[in-house]
């Protein structure tokens, strides 16, 4: 068994500040850009209006269970954006967002804009209704504005509504339900008892996850159980990720906290177990989650079709967020090499280049004949939608993109007395207690990395990552051939050093495991951490018949029009006689091919895109 | 233009005895054990005992709107046999379903064991419910029964009935509708006009395909129009094809019988187009049509998606029925390669081995995950059965099998005068005028035939096929080397003529037009006519990663178990660490292969299936 690292901890992103490059430039727009129209959207279509209780029969925008998280996750941004730098503008929305909550608020503390506003007498008797799911996100949004600006009136009321909800369903277990429908909670309580120490959160967190595949207590109308919601088993006896896949993953996120908090190791073991089956068996290569649009759930081991796969931006960041928790506790580099799989690739093709729109679904590839099939209601091939839009009816994505990319330090490092892990290589400068690490990249483009380490003599563990099969590495000049243990390289560094990673960063192509049906004879083309795609309104030919050769010559360019680098080489493509549907095996003919980063499809209109090329 | 050929006529399957090999087998089986399968399932469902109008409210078997076609093609497929040799028993339940038609039709000739009996104020008002779809059938019954016993009274019934239909759509218009919703009975009024000469049958066929694509005289509930059922556009001015495939190739088959007997080139246009669209376009490499389940429609140009395919055996059978009729007004070798690709493979494979049971779907590939994927009613993914039934609640295609097994050797010739055009190569002595032809092979697994020509000197045409890459041909011994002319070799023949052809027969892969994206990067694997396949049960790999190569040592060896000659041979396989989903190219190892043809998958129980494979 793998024993979980006593004093691992995060290092949050507030004590990081990103110094340029990749993610500096992801921040830079979203706070220009996003905030602004993720707000006026939200704004526009009610989400706000509804924390003021005022909506009447017959008025537009009636408040839905689930506005009240969509509310929260931007306020939660807005406080990762105010930490690092105040900002009246952003403080003032929040400011009166939480005048309303204290006023509308109910005097026990519960506050829900629908269910408190319209459904009172409905309060906590419809476990499928978001309710916890919103208390959830309400609270880490509270604790972010709190450690933000120091002000504390929305984290009071939250604490508040969570002492009720502690009432209800841990002392008086009154609700006709004892776990959440939709899993959230969970990991905010584990962050409020983290922020205030009071152990009472913990053991409604950990209550919560224990519940989970216990007897029901009441059969409510509406009520949903079982599998699709992660009710199937008692928690250590589910061995495989089940159901809906954001629900899934943010339970698992809080079995990961719970592990660390209480050091139970069975429910690392269980944490370890789930993670595994995913990115084993049931994780696309862009690292997208939840096959399918049916309850947005996992399908089975290996069943990964591409045309029809759903992929919801928040599962997929869903993924990243349990990969990080896990990297606290146990230090395998399979956890970070996952959370930078998701983050460069089915995370952030979630967002436009521009900033402005969102993909719910992630598509895998899009044959655009499949939409124009002729199948029916009765008989649909769920093809996700190939244009990001500004807000959807359920609009979770948006604001989840948002607040992690302004929080997106909290991947960088974790850290213990004496080591300090790198998991991933954003251009920084961090303070690690008494130690100071400042990071020099172009990455994801580049693999060199200059490290200036400040402080102690200490350990710093470099994450190898999963897709690098060729590194050096330099301490002020001199090679170094560090250990390597679970895939990072353990370097003895002092204060002043200045530590070289160059990770050498080809083209490589990747093949999928033999029972994926759909990537049989077929290979990804990657480079360092990013999935490359091919788009139609780029390559002349039939997509999915193009041929490639890792070892032709691949030039990378820069795409003025996209603004991002791009790969171009030569490939085949068959030469063919229109008359003839079926024939004998075509001569090849070589074709120009341009491929780009996924995360930056369908930027320039509806096209075919396709990830799984044939290797020539 | 191709000029419509004059003086051509089909040899009926009448002039032809079948004297082993092959179809040989497969019409004794289907004599000896489908007849009497298919008969015993319709007596135990009802079918026969719908004809005597004794169903009451309350008894099982409630009579369906379809049922007498069912019946109708079991009795055709009973008359091919009796004009073979004369049968008392299949003749008595002939007469006895004919003494029930005379008692229970009405006044005016009506007969219809659904409407007739149960809503006879309704007759004639609803198009899509296959009244005249019925009378089709019972019609083509009746003429195949006069010709096989002289006995007279069923075709007689049936013109009674046909001369009302004449009357109220044709000189009284009086019906909701002016053609079929489900086309059939111009074809078998083509044959009536044959058997009778009467000119009004062929009017009443014409005007039936002519009123397609017309406005609607009323609009009824439950009427259908537009491209479903052919009714989008005037039939020439349809060029792609379109809606329920089995309509669609009987209302084209139609098309080229009136194009044939009216010497109307606008027709033939007509139907060439649409047959080109069909093999171009969309077929899938077993001469499967009808893509989507979705109102069993085409789908759209390369749009063949092998898990999802529908390819009703009806479906894939009225492509051979429509090529058969092209063979006739156009001596180009696509029509009969056509009808063979068909035969071989997937009207065949519609029925088991055994000749018991039958497929509806035939499915294109077999990836047994996909049916236990969380999909559910809204968003259903289609796969087809993979297991034959004795029979379906719609059960067109078991007869239609055992009909066009009793008459196959109607696909062996067309003659004019001058010449005799030999499209199949089945082992069987025909009389064709004043000449003899006789036929000896092993085809379809061995390309050897030898021909035996008796009679005054002609032509003999000789179908190259399109698989076919090499050949020879000697007649009394000595090589000639004939013209070769749209896919016929044409040999000068004198009585006594002994002709030999040999054709090569090695096994060859086919590929498919690059904008077919299921296929992409694959190769079907063929020898001959026949199409093979890998199934599960056969090979212990996962079939969709095996990659073969043509020029590896290919063994044709019989296997005992199914009865059938199979392939064997070397393949490779990717050698994977189950602990990755994703990893580098992986090395490859051999595995043995075995392929079976694609008519004989689905015998052994439920098995994952694959005919299109990687290519080494």
């Amino acid at each position: 068994m793998v024993q979980i690292y006593p004093g691992t901890h995060a290092v949050p992103y507030e004590n990081i500040d990103l110094t340029g490059g990749f993610w500096y430039e992801k921040q830079k727009l979203v706070r220009e850009v996003s905030m602004q129209n993720v707000y006026r959207r939200f704004a526009q279509t009610g989400r706000f209006d509804a924390f003021r209780y005022q909506w009447r029969e017959g008025m537009p925008n009636r408040p839905h269970i689930y506005w009240d998280s969509d509310v929260a996750k931007w306020m939660e941004a807005a406080a990762y954006y105010c930490k690092k730098q105040r900002d009246a503008e952003l403080e003032a929305i929040i400011d009166d967002i939480v005048e309303e909550i204290a006023k509308n608020r109910s005097e026990d503390g519960y506050f829900n804009s629908y269910f408190g506003h319209l459904e009172p007498e409905n309060r906590f008797t419809r476990r499928n209704d978001h309710e916890l799911y919103c208390a959830g996100h309400l609270l880490e949004a509270a604790i972010a504005y709190r450690d933000a600006t120091g002000k504390g009136k929305f984290l009071s009321l939250m604490i508040d509504y969570i002492d009720l909800i502690y009432r209800v369903f841990y002392v008086e277990k009154s609700a006709p339900f004892t776990s959440p429908g939709h899993e959230e909670i969970e990991l905010a309580l584990v962050k409020l008892y983290r922020a205030t120490g009071e152990r009472k959160y913990l053991d409604l967190a950990l209550y919560f996850v224990e519940q989970r595949g216990t007897p029901v207590k009441e059969d409510v109308p509406g009520m949903i159980h079982g599998i699709a919601i992660q009710d199937h088993l008692p928690i250590r006896e589910q061995k495989t990720a089940e159901g809906h896949a954001v629900r899934a993953c943010y339970l698992y996120s809080a079995v990961a906290d719970l592990a660390l908090e209480t050091g139970d190791e069975t429910l690392f073991d269980t944490a370890k177990t789930l993670f595994d089956n995913i990115v084993r068996r049931r994780m696309y290569v862009t690292g997208a989650i939840g096959q399918t649009c049916v309850g947005e759930m996992f399908m089975g081991d290996y069943d990964l079709p591409n045309q029809s796969a759903y992929a919801e931006t928040c599962a997929n960041l869903s993924l990243a967020l349990f990969a990080r928790r896990m990297s606290v506790l146990d230090p395998d580099a399979v956890y970070a090499d996952t959370a930078e799989r998701v983050l460069f690739n089915s995370f952030l093709s979630g967002m436009s280049l521009d900033g402005r729109a969102f993909f719910y679904s992630n598509m895998q590839e899009n044959d655009r004949t499949v939409k124009t099939r002729s199948y029916n209601s009765r008989h649909t091939l769920f093809t996700p939608d190939d244009t990001r839009v500004e807000v959807f009816q359920c609009s979770c994505c948006p604001p989840n993109v948002i607040r992690t990319i302004a929080s997106i330090a909290d991947f960088q490092y974790t850290a213990d007395e004496d080591t300090i892990w790198m998991h991933q290589y954003f251009a920084s400068a961090a303070h690690i207690g008494d130690k100071t690490v400042t990071v020099e990249t172009a990455y994801p483009y580049d693999g060199c990395v200059k490290i200036l380490y400040h402080g102690s003599a200490g350990k710093l563990a470099l994450r190898i990552p999963g897709w690098c099969r060729e590194y050096s590495l330099s301490i002020g000049g001199k090679m170094v051939t560090p250990q390597v243990k679970r895939g990072y390289a353990y370097l003895s560094v002092t204060g002043g050093d200045e530590i070289l990673f160059r990770m050498e960063m080809p083209v490589r192509f990747v093949e999928a495991h033999p029972l994926v049906w759909d990537d049989a004879g077929r290979v990804a083309v990657t480079r360092g951490p990013l999935v490359y795609c091919m788009e139609g309104c780029d390559n002349a030919y039939p997509l999915r018949d193009i041929r490639l050769s890792e070892s032709s010559d691949w030039r990378m360019v820069m795409d003025e029009a996209l603004g991002v680098p791009v790969l171009e080489t030569d490939g085949c493509v068959r030469h063919w006689n229109d008359n003839y549907l079926y024939g004998d095996c075509a001569a090849l003919e070589i074709c120009r091919v341009k491929m780009i980063p996924y995360f930056a499809f369908a930027n320039r209109g509806s096209s075919d895109m396709v990830i799984w090329v044939l290797k020539l």
